[in-house]
């Protein structure tokens, strides 16, 4: 239905409902079926409510759990716990992915068993730059600001974040190899190698991380998922075992 | 000042403002200074726009970025990039304390280098928990569910749910550990003591980080910071060292 009226459709769900009102500053919306016949009004104290809880909803699913649904002191302690083992679970589970890498590059381990010192700063890094961009990303899809159509933009934007975000860790983190060879006494010679192979490995890191994590809300989406599923637990281990494969084989490159 | 009327203080911050309208679904609120004397009035579709801009400000910083205050697309790219630079580059920081914790266990590494296969599972698992902690803590904060002084129920039922996430988490982690070195044919003597290893520290691992991810935003508030702050990177950088530790503590007690 075409009209110079805002109206609200009956099968509008209640995030579309709140964008509404906050981008029109309405009061009162008249709510009209696809026949353009009058069914209902809604007014702009339902939607704080709405709002508020829309929010509340995708900042639990974030943090990797489900939706509460009532104020934390007043959910059941069984149930609370059940509400964050299901994805807790799920994600242990996809973790267990770090096995089979780290498995794969036991020998390398067992020759230079200093590289596995850089493990947990390197593929940390990755699920935090992630997460930085998951959570932009599902917010700004919730808002409507971004669109799904929007993918290539958002890449292209995330590829250069990345790499830039990358950069600046690496330069950072060869000071840190230096620093801690020279005063940690360990005799390792060919540090200089060693600070170059981890500051690549956190190039690559940092940018697979940024752009895991800001395209699985849309490929949430295009599936027809809730975006904020793309919590920022769910990113870091996505994030985990690309982190160890890229550390590796930088380092066989590089030592 | 005492009423039955409910108003809005010179002094509230928009939250608090939020909260109000919210509660009592409110149309308009008059707004009086510290003597009750009328300065004005504020209507619900101004509070729409600002429940809406702190959720946003919120999950931005939960997820480890500075708030954008504008929409994603339209933030400038290098401006975007100094708001994530910041946190990323603090996180890394704290993140080397890492490398001194691995550092510590390098004897026992190059003795046992298969216990490097289960790093990275198990410091993720106290993360994941520990963002699901701060998250659901942070969130009821903000929307007055949780109080300072209610941080000892907090901490009491967060122990609770540590203990009980870390022993499914335990459970399953004894079948993974079996079907690794079943399958995965290598002939590691005694792995039901790594299994127990394991499964052990994953309960002491996401104990701690349940603790710590809940307690994080009290600490913050207390200090008179921003709860937000806790966010799932820091949490995860805070559990990182912490597993490293608790791992091969109970490593080397039952190996």
């Amino acid at each position: 239905m075409e009209t110079d009226l805002v109206t609200a459709h009956e099968e509008m769900d209640q995030e579309a409902l709140g964008l509404l009102f906050a981008r029109h500053d309405l009061l009162a919306i008249p709510v009209v079926s696809a026949e353009g016949v009058l069914k209902g009004i809604v007014t702009v104290d339902d939607i704080v409510d709405v709002v508020q809880e829309e929010a509340t909803e995708d900042i639990h699913k974030l943090g990797g759990t489900q939706a509460l649904g009532a104020p934390y002191l007043e959910v059941g302690f069984w149930e609370m716990v059940r509400k964050r083992v299901g994805w807790l679970t799920l994600l242990f589970v996809g973790q267990t992915l770090t096995i089979t890498a780290m498995g794969h590059f036991q020998d390398a381990l067992a020759r230079a068993v200093f590289l596995s010192l850089f493990i947990p700063l390197i593929i940390s890094s990755g699920g935090n730059s992630g997460s930085q961009a998951s959570t932009l990303v599902v917010r700004a899809m919730a808002l409507g600001e971004v669109r799904l159509r929007d993918w290539w933009r958002v890449f292209s934007r995330e590829l250069r974040s990345g790499i830039s975000l990358g950069f600046v860790l690496g330069v950072i983190s060869i000071n840190v190899v230096v620093i801690h060879f020279r005063w940690g006494g360990e005799a390792v010679e060919h540090f200089g190698r060693i600070a170059l192979a981890v500051a690549l490995s956190l190039v690559g890191v940092v940018t697979w991380g940024t752009l895991a994590g800001s395209m699985l809300p849309f490929l949430l989406r295009r599936l027809g998922l809730d975006p904020a599923a793309a919590s920022a637990p769910m990113v870091s281990t996505i994030s985990d075992v690309a982190g160890i494969m890229i550390y590796f084989t930088v380092a066989s490159l590089v030592l």
